[in-house]
């Protein structure tokens, strides 16, 4: 902690008084009391990035999925497990937020019939049907706010990331969306991060999610 | 380490010279590069037996599962992520072990039409559908080898634990299996257990989840 105040200290202020809402990690979605869905998402970049916003001088609150991360110094971290909580535990926490980074792998679907008791095996060899609903999307939700923070999303995809990437932005409405090298990245201490706003695309070197994560909040302050 | 180290010299030696292999964690099913199906387990309870059974002098093979935990001192650990990783792996390390201790939540089902690629969504909201095959039942083929390991099994049941329990080890052709308090346990580091044998049942006080390991590893040198 003491390595974490001096090096927070030797950050430039570029967020000084700004308010920052960040999810990270991946949600958990019940199939029954002991199994769900889930992702690969370590939580690692949405971690990387509340702490260098912390650093920056914001005030940051991180909603956050299921991690086994330390919460980041000074950051006040809210827990959930579905999307469904994440979408209210960021609803609850929006107003006056200057910023919004979803980074979180939200869940695109839940289970429709998740069940109440554990799924057992029965003798026939039968196995379970699932069957899914489609989970509300929250970038966009905030992005359509009347009066909405600067709205930072991430793509994860593991094909034609370029194309891919900026259609999701258009359709998500915000103003930059953050590319990166999908699932090889998860749980790695370091990625690459290619940038898509209105002007075109920015590709950040590679290098450790923290070094990272400063370069992103320095874009996000140039462009506030 | 060094405490790990006192308090392992502390314990009575009564697994010396012997051999066991333990599974731990929860096993993670792909249904694209991205996405899985998982479980609560965190691991605990299957890393404080492979401890415990170090400390009581035993040569120790942890097989584990995804899970966040630091590797017990002295032990040998193999990562894998799947039901079918998890069983080749304690198929290669089976020979000349004494003791084979299942405590892994290992998926009961795996997804038999999983994708290359991330499942996107479609606009017309369609919502992907999920077929599963049964995967192998590790315990159930050890205890059936011709000269097998002593084998403990685990039962972590939503509703009629005892019931459930001893139908399983009867199924399973195990002579020990110990139950626990199903998902109310998941993550915590406490936890109760019930041991069901040919002799009955015998509940362990509630305790930590080492204090736990600790006996049961009593209990099962008693009954070699």
């Amino acid at each position: 902690q003491m390595l974490e105040e001096v090096i927070a200290a030797l950050q430039p202020k570029v967020l000084k008084n700004r308010r920052i809402l960040i999810t990270a990690g991946p949600t958990f979605e019940p199939i029954d009391p002991v199994r769900g869905i889930t992702n690969r998402s370590s939580g690692k970049m949405g971690y990387a990035i509340a702490r260098a916003a912390r650093e920056a001088g914001a005030s940051v609150t991180l909603i956050s999925g299921p991690t086994a991360l330390d919460t980041p110094y000074h950051v006040n971290r809210v827990d959930v497990m579905t999307a469904i909580e994440m979408r209210d535990a960021v609803m609850s926490h929006i107003s006056h937020q200057d910023i919004f980074i979803s980074v979180a792998a939200v869940a695109d679907w839940r289970v429709a019939n998740a069940s109440d008791q554990k799924i057992k095996k029965n003798k026939n060899g039968d196995t379970p049907t699932l069957e899914f609903t489609e989970n509300p999307d929250i970038l966009a939700s905030i992005a359509a706010l009347p009066d909405p923070p600067y709205c930072v999303g991430f793509a994860a995809e593991s094909e034609k990331l370029r194309q891919h990437a900026e259609e999701k932005r258009r359709k998500k409405g915000i103003p930059l969306l953050v590319g990166n090298i999908g699932h090889e990245t998860f749980g790695k201490d370091d990625n690459t991060l290619i940038l898509f706003d209105d002007t075109g695309t920015l590709e950040l070197p590679h290098g450790s999610k923290q070094l990272l994560a400063r370069q992103l909040i320095e874009q996000i302050a140039k462009r506030l």
